[in-house]
């Protein structure tokens, strides 16, 4: 059976995530039924990240296997010609070997979280933003963010529905930087806990508004203790900007 | 009676325009009315630029006049609050003399196209891009785009229900350029006529398709010929990015 990976964009805002669920329209959902009504067939898109609702992705990548050898660019359109009206679309689509799986395969995930921090509300970017309207000092949430890079027990920064089994990450990339009027934090790492970024970012937001030290986030790492995390940020501004693979399956 | 100046962030999706009108949601009308509900007065917003249906604004400028002495970050907030959840905010006002006029006294205006040039369709810039799925030649529109700088007859470029009184005008920037995998087209006036940007950018992409030469772009431009212009490009891609003014009303 051939193998396709897809590289997928979606608004986040009309679902209730990535995972088909018992409810609500999903993204691997809206996914699989236009992957159906253009080749027959009942298939199971495996996603790199599983996307909480209301977080977007510019390149969330998945893989289907599909009976016939089809070109890719037909599996790319075909699928975007079903997916409509849905705020989904495949923007590429290749094939791959048998041993590559979107999930297992990754070796880094890259995250994307935008801050809006100005009073008047967000109009352009509303539903793709945290707007926060009093000033934070993001200089102060650049320099504390270091402290959380590296291998670490992330216990504090964890959904307590978190399903790993381990708590332990290494985060290679944490920057913080201005954008206008926007406040951009930028992550990587092969992997994440489940509302990791969210809860960093709530986190960093609190060292923007002086509350909380940069000394005070690496204390709040350091306890492991998921009652010592800051807000956990809205979903809004959270994207899977891109997933890396070594290799062939690449 | 002390004058405000308003600069404005609005998603001309769901407008009617601008302007208001015997049908349909305006921004003027939401702005205006909700000017009235934080303030009492019945209103005129003066905008310096008509944006058509459909057509967006990072920094629209108009005036207003208010009875009594606000604070301006009392107006900004107020009309803000008023506005929910219309996609409109007021990003700044500011107090100026009874001689700053939002449209008469612009020196400059700043549009900016956006073209999303790819097969899959728009979905994170869905309604602010024009979708081209074909590869499009921007170097071609890039170095075709200097022929309509300068003093010219845009009667070519310009609605056949334009009201202004001439239809002379000195293009004074027009820029195309790749940002990933969109193709930006940014130009510059002290004033446009109706439709001029999307008629420019309709016959530039034409060039990009390799139907034009910058030849037939300049002749199109000679010809002073409305049945010469290539197809009007739709509002979505347009936004009215800026507008300058000189001296103390600025």
């Amino acid at each position: 059976m051939p193998r396709y990976k897809l590289t997928i964009e979606y608004d986040g805002g009309p679902f209730v995530g990535w995972q088909r669920q018992g409810f609500g329209a999903s993204v691997q959902g809206a996914l699989e039924a236009a992957v159906k009504a253009f080749s027959g067939e009942d298939v199971t898109v495996h996603g790199a990240g599983r996307t909480d609702a209301g977080v977007h992705a510019e390149g969330q990548v998945a893989h289907i296997d599909l009976a016939r050898d089809w070109r890719a660019d037909t599996v790319r359109d075909a699928i975007n010609a079903h997916l409509r009206p849905a705020p989904v679309a495949v923007l590429a689509a290749e094939p791959v070997g048998a041993g590559f799986e979107a999930r297992f395969s990754a070796t880094k995930r890259h995250y994307r979280y935008r801050i809006l921090n100005r009073r008047a509300p967000a109009v352009m970017s509303r539903g793709h933003v945290w707007r926060i309207p009093r000033p934070l000092d993001w200089q102060a949430m650049a320099e504390a963010a270091p402290r959380l890079l590296g291998r670490h027990d992330f216990t504090t920064f964890r959904a307590a529905e978190c399903q790993a089994k381990s708590p332990v990450r290494t985060l290679e990339v944490l920057i913080v930087r201005r954008s206008g009027e926007e406040i951009v934090v930028e992550t990587s790492a092969r992997s994440f806990l489940h509302n990791q970024v969210r809860s960093i970012v709530g986190s960093l937001v609190l060292v923007g508004e002086g509350r909380w030290s940069a000394d005070d986030l690496a204390a709040a790492l350091a306890a492991a203790d998921r009652t010592r995390c800051g807000p956990v940020a809205p979903p809004d501004g959270l994207s899977l900007v891109r997933v890396d693979y070594d290799g062939c399956g690449a």
